[in-house]
């Protein structure tokens, strides 16, 4: 059998820790640590739209990603980074944007726009998935605080939403892969669920070779289960306080 | 019943057309006509590698994606496109990108590159699957052309890949889809399989609200019967001459 | 006496091909084929003019001009010429954008840009005139349909214009240089005229040594000949349907 | 008299706190907290130096500064932010790396390069004399690993600095502004000071009107009895562990 | 003794001469020769304000430098220099913007904005005072035309402003550095200062080692009296014609 | 008949003056002023070749142009102009390079490249044919240097060349067009001439309408005029000193 570094079960996540309204100066924000991952969420309000949309009464939420230069094991170069975005970032950012529209009613939210910032400060897998974990719960603060404030009068968050990295390596299925895991398997995918079980987005990509349809349908069912465990995860936080 | 505007079933691609050697000054080439849609897909032999993998005696596969500024309805900017590419941009040459590493043996081309170009002379949906439909042709192409002029001892390209669109609206799945009808899907999957039925990527995404596990199945049922449809197309293509 | 490579006549252009309403979802279009050289020319109507040129009830014509990165035998990087547009690019769309204007009456427009797109498929020299001769067939069609969509009372466009690329090698006058015979070219002249034989545009250049007057005056006596021919292939073209 | 509003004496600093290892990938790293502000500053060693430096075998210490896009009140544009970095921040991160470089003996780190990357997480003024704070740590840090690992033989690091900022608000001198105070100063001055009482740098500037020489002095004076309280915090911090 | 290359004394300023008017199609232009230093300043006025104080009545003054490709010994790209403004360009563009501010009440030029372009034709050190230096004399200019035009009713310059370099070579003060002097200087200080003796900024930067209270206070002490001086020259100089 | 401005007889050039030496760090510089224009050139020597021409025992001689932004009635956005360098920019320099190569024989550079760098100070149409002018001048001067410090053994430059503006309003040729009648002419020509009669450029432009063959003709007459007196002066101030 395959023993994974951390010893952790192939179905098994890392510790998740929220600790939300970590920046206090945001209308919502979250630190989220996945095992060795952190990143730093936050969702502002801004009380206009992009151009393309005004005068519809709806609102919209984007997000953006980055990370500090030595979030990696390795410098990155900041000025690099900048100046050409490169094509993961722009990849991460709309697949957090997507998720999050799939769990919101923009048109609850009046002409506002909803800023994600997702700053990923210690790199080590999965930065994708945390970031819309601790996402979800920022842009849920941020709902109640335009309701708490009187903006909005009622809740345009409907649900929360959980995701998960599932990878194949030597023809197992590994839940929420570490950074050396990642670079090492042959089939990596990332699923994003509501809390009610259904999908929003489905990304698996064959790094190396191919993958079987026998081989996604299992890796569909350890991501579900352990999106369930992500979910309850959120709830609790946000019970909190 | 639903009936798509152009009278297809449910099931049928629009009408496929592949031009090999369309522009002779290339290694490989291929004019992909899909419905309305036309991508030109050229395959450029390089005889070097990216700095970061030199030495290791093994090659390289990589995709760039551009639209001429009138390919759709309204006209695009040119500087604008041109001077921050875009994330669907990225997004799409990455996935062409993968697709092709996934069919090619990189240790048999050498220490060479092959540049995929693929650009959109007229869009009307599917301009991403067109263009990897269209730049394995090429892929197939330029590797002939690097073992007839003796460069290669053998073929690096280990098999087809085809690849196409699939949606759901108004709760029917629907194959291959144009620009109207994609942008009024609920849910909008590709999927790149080989020509042994093997999966390459899927990307699944609920654009309006979600989808469940069922409706994920029925739409990869769908898609491995057009892409089969599609690979011996491109098959008998690459058989003349 | 010079033989040319392809057994024209000193003053003997390449075949000339003009394809209307290649892209049908423009105003305008036309593909051009003028030997190896292939280019698809776009007009946009669009409803507003640049803001320094608003209030004036005036229109604008203005050009763009771009190259698929293998049109030409060797790939150019396609980061690279977007980013850095270069000289000989901007040089070549202002000529385009100043040929129009001079067989255009601006102010029949109303507030309206034609913009004119210029894309170079294949590139075997001449690839400037050859845009200016489809340019003038889709700005003609463009204002043909302000007319008849009623956006327009009359033909904003004055008449048609031709233009031809004219040089001096080994002594001789050579008109509509293919590649091979521009690269060895000692003088390059490039003439733009109306169908009425008065001249928009006259560039020559010394690329080795100078030239004299007699010179010049041969070459332009030589240029004249050839857009009467290309002149007329215009028309007729605009003639059918 | 003048009162502050956190209730300060006008001679008196913030809460400083500072975390080492914060980021344990880097070299050296350290979370400050000044007040309201917190900067992740982390040090990286890299072998090699800048192309005009090579050859000389020595160093190089270089420093560069950031802030989250929520890190303050209002939240910053991130593409603008990166794409024109403004003059603001390449001041900062010239000052930085300047203050570094007067308590480092760069020839005794071999040709290695030491990058300095201050990172804001939360601004409420002062994040420049915090990032130099614990940039002085960090680097202490990353030189004690050069050592333990025995890529140099004896420490470059000569000494510590400590920096604050000091201003004139009301004719009064406030050491340490917090950031309504900063807004509201007429002269703002930024000193750095090493452990043994020297200079590194004086930059004070009249924001509004002009300042006198003895108005000067005084400021220097607060700065230096505030510059040892920081020192002595850097010092206990570095022995602990 | 410790002689300096041009024979000047230590406390010295090389020969100012100022020219007014340089370029008359601006509404004030000075060109600065400071010894080899040469410097065309000119003030433009603008009839608007920047987005961000637009509706307050008040006007802004705002400044640019730049160099020409071979103002100095060998020539800068000119292309690199555009593309990434370097820190130096902006520090001396930010320090020439704050100088001018102190001696303009900027709520009595209405909303309009003076540039200030300094453009170093020829640099041999102190290239941002003698930018200062002119630039005081150029904004008066302006703020004269602007009153002999009826613009503005009364002066909004308040008074002049000067500027000097004062370094530490070999433990000697040495006013007014030149190219030479500057690069082996252990502490190089930029001091603005007005008529009435008033600071405006100052800036001192040990390049090598630290420097002492004393130091501090001896390099004070030169720049005022180098400062006077200049004044005085920019004094008959507007008074003239 | 139509009178000039200035009083000037039809084909008249405007004073011309050649300031030789004007930046003596550069190895040849030339200060012109032509009417109200005036231009700073310089030749720069660089020991090196572009990479693409490097190996070939030969030279290249290169051209940048750039404006300062007040050197025009209304100031120009610097950074505007640095980012996106027009097309107008582009134009000129090449220009000016390729009139440069025209009097050079650059295999007897070595492998050296001559940057020449015009500034245009103050703008009064004719910019491009002053900077020409002076470059001539200022390229001699730096293929002397060469010579005069051994670099060199014999001289590259072959002769000197000239170049003038000429054009049509109200059916009259007019020669050296100052800015006004620059504006408002119908035909606007540059012609770039050696000294001894053979032509190097003619661009002859249609601004509005077109023009006959027979106007052509009484153009470069007119050109050739004038570029003999400006020929004439280059050399006087050759021999100079």
């Amino acid at each position: 059998m395959n023993t994974r570094k951390d010893g952790r079960a192939h179905d098994q996540l890392r510790p998740l820790t929220l600790t939300r309204n970590y920046l206090p100066q945001a209308e919502g924000s979250c630190l989220v640590e996945l095992g060795g991952t952190r990143v730093i969420v936050t969702a502002s309000v801004d009380n206009t739209v992009p151009a393309w949309m005004a005068g519809r009464g709806t609102g919209w939420v984007t997000a953006e990603y980055g990370m500090l230069p030595r979030a990696t094991h390795t410098r990155n170069r900041r000025a690099a980074s900048a100046l050409q975005m490169n094509g993961r970032t722009m990849e991460i950012q709309r697949l957090i944007g997507r998720s999050l529209r799939a769990i919101i009613d923009v048109s609850r939210l009046g002409e506002r726009t909803v800023y994600i910032d997702c700053d990923v400060i210690s790199a080590d897998g999965g930065t994708r998935v945390a970031s819309i974990i601790g996402a979800a719960v920022a842009l849920t603060d941020a709902d109640r605080w335009l309701m708490w404030n009187g903006y909005t009068e009622r809740s345009a968050v409907l649900g929360l939403a959980g995701a998960v990295s599932v990878g194949i390596r030597g023809g197992e299925v590994l839940v929420d892969l570490a950074y050396d895991e990642d670079s090492s398997a042959d089939v990596d995918m990332n699923v994003v669920m509501t809390e009610d079980g259904k999908l929003i987005e489905v990304q698996g990509t064959a790094e190396k070779g191919t993958f079987s349809r026998g081989t996604l349908d299992e890796m569909l069912a350890a991501a579900e289960g352990a999106i369930r465990t992500i979910i309850s995860i959120q709830k609790r936080t946000l019970d909190t306080q």
